[in-house]
Formats: structure tokens, C-alpha cells, sequence
């Protein structure tokens, strides 16, 4: 693994983390899926805003790579796969908002990378597929992060077909937050970002942590969690200043 | 706290409640939240088949009043979110079908509060918003609300942009069921309670109280749950009414 | 019950199972539920690769009928709605692909069947009620399928009026894949069957019934469960072939 697999760029507010192994069209070794996932928590650890998840070459991410399983145990693919998990589970846990910039096909794991994204926005051109449905080995991980984003009926035909389905449908579907014409990516991705990035950053970590730690929960038991941290986070100098800056009509300032 | 802020209006079959506090935008504090659920108590005791949630003044509700917070403890935080929630949970639990009529701007608890209605009419320049998400505070109640109702990525985009989003793609999304122009908000709302309000008040009372049991569980447990529900009421009056009339090529007459 | 109310046709690689009670509009009593359940545990047993579930008649079915309800005790009602549930699961969990093929109504259980096909094709002309909802015997159990599909506005706007929403309204909230022209609905279904039936048929029934697995679950305890299933499944002889096919470039031969 080259350290130039991965590439991070801080630009203003946003760090880019960007997949460069463009040859391998972006496949997730076991070693691609550890430096991914330090990246990750590296740029957490920054005072960056927002994160940007980019691919060069001509492929977003192609998933595994078939090249990696050959004479690999049980054993070995368990541990490639709770790594992957690990990498999506950490892209959902550090405080910034973290957008896809999806350009070109997302297979697989791949796939599972931008549904595993908080937002996501992709090229016209771009396509989606678990395309173990057509193959040996079905999408049993990537159709996890799938369904949780989309309906039943085109969960499972993603699944079953492994065919790929362009940027509009995934739209459509919400897989993805928006489908734009492929030379309007930077900007559109961009602009999401920026927009998902207002107000205090203190407040919007806490935010998306209890966000996804309510997702699929019954009504009842989400409104007993979230009461709890939104009643705790009342009081936090951010909220505080939010509030009083609202109430005197100036801009506020928010605490680091 | 007027008695004038809570306007209840039977007509016919339906009873309007209206939110009535428009110099304040409809603000949810605490002693209004009160009085709204009181009011869906005592109309969820008569007769009345439908209810329309509507609001005067040019926002819907604004959520709640930075101005009620100002010196609030954790206790108070808290208690508060309770009884927002407990609004909530009255709205969705009494015998009657309820719309909301959403005109203006629907923001944080406002927006929940749309959410938690059964059924949702919005005028085409009405807005939703979670605004926590640019400010200080993040909206962690009210994303409980929205996300049961549509897909993560879209949630994820309302909660942490806080941005508004216009009745057209509340409806697309499905966080709303239908927007219309401005000037037939009203004809669509009842038009919809009304195809929503046919059949046995106390069927439709059960099967409400029903769905809401059975929504967000897993499908087994949920068939476990609703093939004793539907079977029990198999042999109610309404339901022999319903099939006799049915076999008998008549119309119904229902059991009050 | 006569033998020629379910109809087994094997045509190549795929069954089809076609109710045939038009005269009842295909209506689900007992004892045609049971043989509806019997006739997709026999072609599950086969090495068919997909099977439709289609209609004779102008009705696709009507659900339950109320005829076979009459004098029908509560322990006879929910021992039908367990034999109707139990062929909703029998559809889950055959090995292959099951399509709906929908023209005409699908109402009330007949609904749930279209719901709780993995995919589901419609003519335009095709309609879906849950008609409990203006009647006296509310839809429960055909709302499990249905909200495990669609939104919860829309399931609850079906539930609650009980009318007919057209095909292309079904497509648009996910409770179907596609509706297409009444004149290509055999096409349109038998190529979406095809999409989903390629591949190793071994691997897609493990991954069919893993689907059913994962779906509702929060997402860690999905992954936790689909990690173990996927990392089994890799050196599976049609894992393997699958794998080893695309590296020598050359098309797979799947294990029977």
C-alpha cells in the first residue's frame, strides 16, 4: 500500500479524502479499507467542517477486490468484512458531515461506501449496483448500508438483479441526495457541503451522532433517546448562544 | 395564556383546531403545547370523524420560542420535550383521523408536528425545516418525527442543513402527502379527510390506533401483532355490518 | 376446491402459478390459500429459477372473501389470517426469485400478496386498495406488507381511505417495481424476472433469504448478522467459481 492510496486535502473548511488507486479501480483491500478508514479518523480529529469522499480514475470504487480473496480462509474474509463495516461505521461517527462525490461506477462495497455516506451526490453518469446478485456471491454487507437508504421493492432489486442503475434513479430512490450533470460535481457537491455545514460545529457532531444512533428505532423508543440528548444539549454554550444571538438580532459566534 | 390561542370549530363531521397565536408565529411553548393537546382530549371524546390541525397567521409554527427558554434549567428542557412529545403521541392516539393543513412555514417542532399527524395537505408555498441544524441546537426531537416518515439520506440533508424545503419535494419525499396551489388548501384537505373519514368510526379508530403499534417493527413480530388485532375484530358489529351489507348489496349502516 | 384453481406452468427457467378462480375474483379462502401455499413449496422444491404469480380473470384478487366469512367463529378468523400469513412467508422464503405479474385490482390481501412478492410488475391499468378503511373491518394484517414497502404517510393514507391507487402512483411509492403498458406487462415482467435470476442460483437463494433476514433490523445488528452470512458464503464452490470466472476472464458455470 502506497501512501499515495489516499490522498487528504484540506481546502478552507472541508478536507477531501480522495481514493487513488486508479488502477485498481479503487478496490477495497484490507490494507485500502485500514488507510481509508485512518484517514477518516485522522481528518476527526481536525477542526475541519466537512469531509468530502473522493475517487480518482475512471471508477469510484469497484468493491472488493477478487484479486485479494483468492486462497483467503473464512477467517480472512470475516476480518476483511468487519474492517469494511469498521470503515463505514467510522465515516458515520466522526463529527464532521461527510458527503460522497460519486462520479463513475460505485459496485459493492463500493456502493455500500456512499449509502454508508450521511449525504451523497453523484454525477449523471455515475452508476450504483451490488452486482453479486449476478454473480457467485451475493451483496449480503453492501445491501445492509442499501436498504437502510432506499425501499424495499428497489432494495431488493438492486439485490437481485446486480444490474447498475444510473445517478437519476438512485435519486429518485434516495440512495443519493442529488444526480447532476457530470460537470457540475465539484460545485454540487460542494455546495451541500456548505450548506450542511452552517451553525455550530459543537452542535452538529452531537447532531449527527444521535442522528444515526435514532435511525431505525421504533417512534417511542427514538423520542425517549432524543428527549435526553436534546434536553442535555440545551444548556450547552453553543445552544445558549444560538439562542441569545437569535433573541438580540446578531449573527452568532460560535464556542470551538 | 389566552383561551382565544386554541380555536376548536365543529363542522359537520370535522372539527378544525387552530393554532392561534399568530403575532408569536405559533410558537409551541409550553402552556400552548398544553392546550393543543388538551384540545385534541376533548375532541378525540365526541363524535366528530375527522380533525384538521390548522394555523392562523403566515407560519404554521415556528416550533418552539427561544423566548421561553431564556433562564430554563435541564429540568425545565426536559419537561417541556415531554410534553411536546406527549402532543405528539395524543395526536396519533385519539379515535379520530387528523390532517394536518399546512400553510407558511413548518419549522422544528412545527415541522414535527406535521409529521405526526396521520395525513398532510401543505400549500405550495408552505416550508419545512429542522433549523437546529444551522444553528446552536441541533433539531433531535423533531428528526425523530421526520425521519419515520421519509428515506435517511433526505433526513440526514433536513437535519443537518436546517435549510426549508418546499411543499413539492415534502410531498415527493413523503413527509407530506400532498401539495396543492395556495388557493386549494382547503378544498384538498378536506377533500382528503373526507376520503379518509368513510367506513366505521370505531373500525377506522381501531385500525389507527393499530397502525401506529405496528409501524417500525419488524415484519414478523408485526404480522404476530395484527393477525390478533384483525381477527378479534373480525366479530365486532362493524365488521358484520360491513360484510353483511356487502353480500347483501346494500349499504352499510354503522354501529355508532 | 378444484385442482384447476391454481394453475403450475413451467415454461424454460421459470414457473408460473397462476390463481384461477375468476368467477371468485381470485378471492383467498382457506382452502385456496393453502393451495396457493402448497403450489410454492412444490416449485420451490424444483430447479425452476423464478417464478410469477399471476391471474386469471379480470380481478387479480380480491382478498378474503367475505362469503367465507359468514358464521365464521374468532378461532376460524385468525386461523385464516395465519394461513394467509404463512403464504406471504412461503413466497419469502422459496429459493427463487418470486414475481408479481398485477393486472386489475389487488385488494385487501390481494394487495399484501403483490406487497410481499420480492418484485412486483404492474399494468398501468393494474389498481391497489386496502378497502378495509372505508369499510368496517379495518386492513391490518395487509397493511404489515404494505408499510414494510411504502412510507408511512402513504401507508397510512391507503389504510385510512381504503380507495384504488392507480399503478403508476404504487410505482412512484415503491409498493411495486414498474408499471408499464397493459400490452407489456407479460414482456415487462418476464424481463425484470430475467434481470434477477441471473447469476448462481445457489448463492441468490441464500441471498434472497438472508434479505428477508436483515430487512427492519437496526443497522449494527444487520451487519452483524450479515457479516457472519457473507463471510460464509465466500468460499462457497459458487463464490469461488464466481471469483475465479472474472480473474481468468471467461464466463462462470454454476453449481447446480
Amino acid at each position: 500500500m502506497s501512501e499515495d492510496d489516499v490522498l487528504v486535502r484540506r481546502d478552507g473548511a472541508f478536507t477531501t479524502i480522495t481514493m487513488n488507486r486508479p488502477r485498481r479501480r479503487n478496490a477495497l483491500s484490507r490494507a485500502f479499507l485500514l488507510s481509508l478508514t485512518d484517514a477518516f479518523r485522522e481528518v476527526g480529529a481536525t477542526d475541519a467542517r466537512g469531509v468530502i469522499l473522493a475517487a480518482n480514475g475512471p471508477v469510484f470504487s469497484a468493491g472488493h477486490d477478487f484479486a485479494d480473496m483468492a486462497g483467503a480462509s473464512h477467517a480472512d474474509v470475516r476480518d476483511l468484512l468487519q474492517v469494511c463495516a469498521e470503515l463505514m461505521r467510522t465515516i458515520q461517527s466522526v463529527p464532521q458531515v461527510v458527503v460522497a462525490r460519486v462520479h463513475g461506477l460505485a459496485t459493492a462495497a463500493g456502493c455500500q461506501l456512499v449509502a454508508s455516506c450521511d449525504l451523497a451526490v453523484a454525477a449523471a453518469g455515475a452508476g450504483f449496483a451490488a452486482p453479486g446478485g449476478k454473480g457467485g456471491w451475493f451483496c449480503h454487507t453492501p445491501l445492509v448500508a442499501i436498504s437502510h437508504n432506499i425501499g424495499r421493492k428497489r432494495a431488493a432489486e438492486m439485490a437481485l438483479t446486480g444490474e447498475i442503475f444510473d445517478a437519476a434513479t438512485a435519486a429518485d430512490w434516495g440512495l443519493i441526495n442529488y444526480a447532476v450533470p457530470d460537470d457540475e460535481l465539484d460545485k454540487a457537491t460542494h455546495d451541500l457541503l456548505q450548506r450542511a455545514t452552517q451553525g455550530s460545529p459543537r452542535s452538529k457532531a452531537l447532531g449527527k451522532q444521535a442522528m444515526y444512533t435514532q435511525f431505525d428505532r421504533p417512534e417511542p423508543d427514538a423520542y425517549t433517546y432524543a428527549i435526553e440528548v436534546m434536553a442535555a444539549s440545551a444548556l450547552t454554550p453553543e445552544a445558549q448562544e444560538g439562542m441569545t444571538a437569535f433573541l438580540e438580532k446578531r449573527p452568532p459566534t460560535w464556542p470551538a
